[in-house]
């Protein structure tokens, strides 16, 4: 039996409890006892106002949910000499009023600079763009500005929500776009989510902005989308899901196969979904030289004979499992090198993976529960690489999108190909230089400033090289 | 015979010269003799280098365009013991890489904070508005953006230059949104001119903002835009050259017949311009009181038994001049009290102006040319007011939108009202005080830090007054 969700990793609710306490007494553990009862995870104890007959403090507790919030404040409330002051939502109170904002690059402080900016002045430059159009990559923001578009049909793992509630997401990669890789990104989320419509409204809106990340949208709508988009669009496209963290898995994967000394193209790969990004990892795996796949998706192994795959899958289908493998996954990982979850939560037992060859690699990258606890996981592999923060290893496709995109607006390339994505994939893992590969150090972290700088010039290189680039790089 | 367009307030093209010039001569001389005998205006003369035998010096001169510019640094060329040793365009560096960017509001420093703002714990905030989308309001940038929009039909004087070409304007405005009233705005050009599109494309990006504000639309274009945005969205929909542009014009029309002591519903307007602008004035003018008008467009005085006229002039036609009047513009001004031109320079001779009432009231706001030159009309009118920022009274939009913005944001009205926009104007007029109204001060300067507070106090409190706002406003 897996573990039950909310054993770990899915207490993301934070909810910041403050709490009147009387003094002397055993009141503030009883109320710590009280919250790990309820299942809440105390973090934060903070004194904000010491009495002579009581302290005021502030707990942070992970909850599950805003139910299990209730439940925990209620529980306080039933706790003798302690007194419930308040509630607040440390993640809802940085959400307050948005996380971006849009400001002038310099201020007009009179009618003459007013007038260069603004009318009449401006119409001079107007002009100018209007005779040479290629004048708004660098008299514009387009040069440097990325639109960040959902239609909110898959956030996260909460599925089709639509599109205000689908903006927090979209605003938080335009945080990182600028912090990482001093790109500026605007969220622009989409109330439609019919293919024809947003292709169009994103080719009315393209003209302000130097490339365009899908983010968040469904599978297969989100296929065509992009492909239709790279065609009618002279800036680059880029499926965020897919790709970056197609690229992510790729440099974990080169560090990993490095560490345990098997090469790209002799290890098995057994992986555990097969939707737009899971598939979007094998073709790049692939590209690299990965060449015994075996892919899992609801109704099993994929292979040849099976009827029932979408056109995707059949794509893997022509290409993997020349055997016709069609039995379980825990049989399928027997041997196995390799396993790559972008799928679900807790479908493997730690124990699945006993029978997989020497120095096993696990990536389980389901959010926000994995597919296999990597604690179980590390028991019998050697490598263990999750998607959140809260173990070592983390592939976040934030790796990759601020550097990519940075590259690819400075070389200003029409699109990113698969050559810049596999060198991407390579400069990423050669942020950690070989000697220090480790087990739990196999990818670095987005906060390494090497990061974005590493991948923006493996992309330039590639564009300069194949004669992509329409600026000059300096 | 009117002057001729380059005589006056059409230098817009902005040229710093570098020159090498040898000592001790009048070679200096010389060179300045030579730009102002090419036409151009000599500005700033600054020293970049004193050699012993010669001195560097930017030159700043206003000019036509990149023509005129070639013609006078060919004639530099000529002059003698001068080199030209290079050219730089001030407006153009200005406007290098654009001019706003996109921020974060706080950095992220660590993994706990990026578990807030981004996944796992965005998921939070996504789900929260997921369930009550007013939320999106107070937990996005919603609350506090607005979409500057224009397709590029009608930018400036320029004309139907398209969506690349007309992003400088909206990056412009974007700027003074967020300096004059804190609103963060995001420019959006339109790479397509189809009405259905149009409309299509807004409807489908609106979830990110708070407002709409569209830009340089053509007419009639731009009239069915806006109702059947602001029909379809619950956020408001402002078509910022009809609305802005209107209720300046009345704010100084307020205080200029206060300043002659004539009631608005005493005199006789004759208005140069019925296009959209024109329009809108005149409506906003009407509705304060306003009555005796004779419209003029290209056909002559606009009156009902006219065939010619569009559906918005026969708006005007089934309204105004009674009598039929269907003389010239020379004819129609004798008598009159004002003059309001939103049409093209160089229309009247200052003489023309020799027939109107006591103490005449010029607008003329045609850009960057007038309708009649400034300093002839100021012969014969008591107050004279323009477009430019080079005369008294600039009658510029930039007083309106960012405060008639900002206060329908924080007031969350679903539209701007007509009685919104009245209380702007005279808000607006209202911050020059009774005894501070003067000849050459019948409206603020958009620098002045009253003009954005008082406007959107007042879209606030006629909000409360009619129900028509939805969060509660301190």
């Amino acid at each position: 039996m897996p573990d039950s969700a909310s054993s770990f990793n899915a207490l993301n609710y934070v909810l910041t409890i403050r709490l009147r306490v009387q003094k002397p007494s055993n009141s503030l553990s009883r109320a710590l006892n009280s919250i790990s009862k309820g299942g809440g995870d105390v973090g934060a104890i903070d004194v904000v106002k010491v009495g002579s007959d009581h302290v005021v403090r502030d707990i942070t507790v992970s909850l599950r949910d805003a139910t299990h919030a209730d439940d925990i404040v209620a529980r306080l409330k039933r706790v003798k000499q302690v007194e419930v002051v308040s509630t607040t939502n440390p993640i809802l109170s940085k959400h307050e009023n948005g996380k971006i904002a849009v400001v002038p690059k310099s201020e007009v402080t009179n009618n003459a600079e007013l007038a260069q900016v603004y009318t009449p002045g401006v119409a001079q430059v107007c002009s100018e763009i209007h005779a040479r159009p290629q004048m708004a990559f660098t008299h514009t923001i387009k040069g440097n500005t990325v639109a960040v578009i959902s239609d909110g049909s898959r956030v996260l793992s909460l599925g089709n929500i639509g599109a205000r509630a689908a903006m927090p997401v979209m605003e938080g990669k335009a945080m990182l776009f600028k912090q990482f890789a001093g790109v500026d990104a605007f969220p622009i989320c989409l109330d439609t989510q019919d293919t024809d419509e947003i292709v169009r409204t994103i080719i009315n809106i393209s003209p302000a902005f130097g490339a365009i990340n899908l983010e968040d949208i469904a599978s297969p709508r989100c296929y065509e989308i992009e492909t239709r988009l790279q065609n009618a669009l002279d800036i680059p496209v880029f499926h965020d899901d897919q790709h970056a963290t197609a690229i992510a898995v790729l440099a974990a994967a080169i560090n990993a196969c490095k560490l345990v000394g098997k090469p790209l193209s002799t290890i098995k790969l057994v992986a555990s979904g097969v939707g737009a990004a899971g598939l979007a990892c094998l073709k790049l795996l692939m590209a690299a030289g990965v060449k015994n796949v075996i892919g899992f998706n609801l109704g099993g192994a994929v292979h040849r004979q099976r009827e029932d795959l979408t056109e995707q899958e059949r794509w893997l289908a022509d290409r993997t499992n020349e055997e016709i493998f069609a039995g379980t996954m825990k049989e399928a990982l027997e041997g196995a090198d390799m396993f790559l979850g972008l799928s679900v939560g807790n479908i493997l037992k730690g124990s699945d993976l006993k029978a997989m060859a020497k120095d096993p690699i696990i990536f389980a990258l389901a959010n926000p529960v994995p597919e296999v606890s990597p604690e179980k996981a590390a028991k019998y592999a050697r490598v263990v690489a999750t998607g959140g923060s809260n173990y070592p290893n983390q592939i976040n496709n934030a790796l990759v999108f601020p550097g990519i995109f940075r590259g690819a607006l400075k070389a200003r390339v029409p699109q990113i190909t698969e050559e810049m994505k596999m060198a991407a994939a390579y400069a990423l893992a050669g942020v950690i230089a070989d000697q220090e590969i480790h087990e739990d150090y196999v990818i670095p972290t987005v906060f390494d400033e090497r990061v974005a700088t590493s991948i923006a010039e493996a992309v330039i290189k590639v564009a300069a090289a194949t004669g992509a680039a329409r600026s000059e790089c300096n």
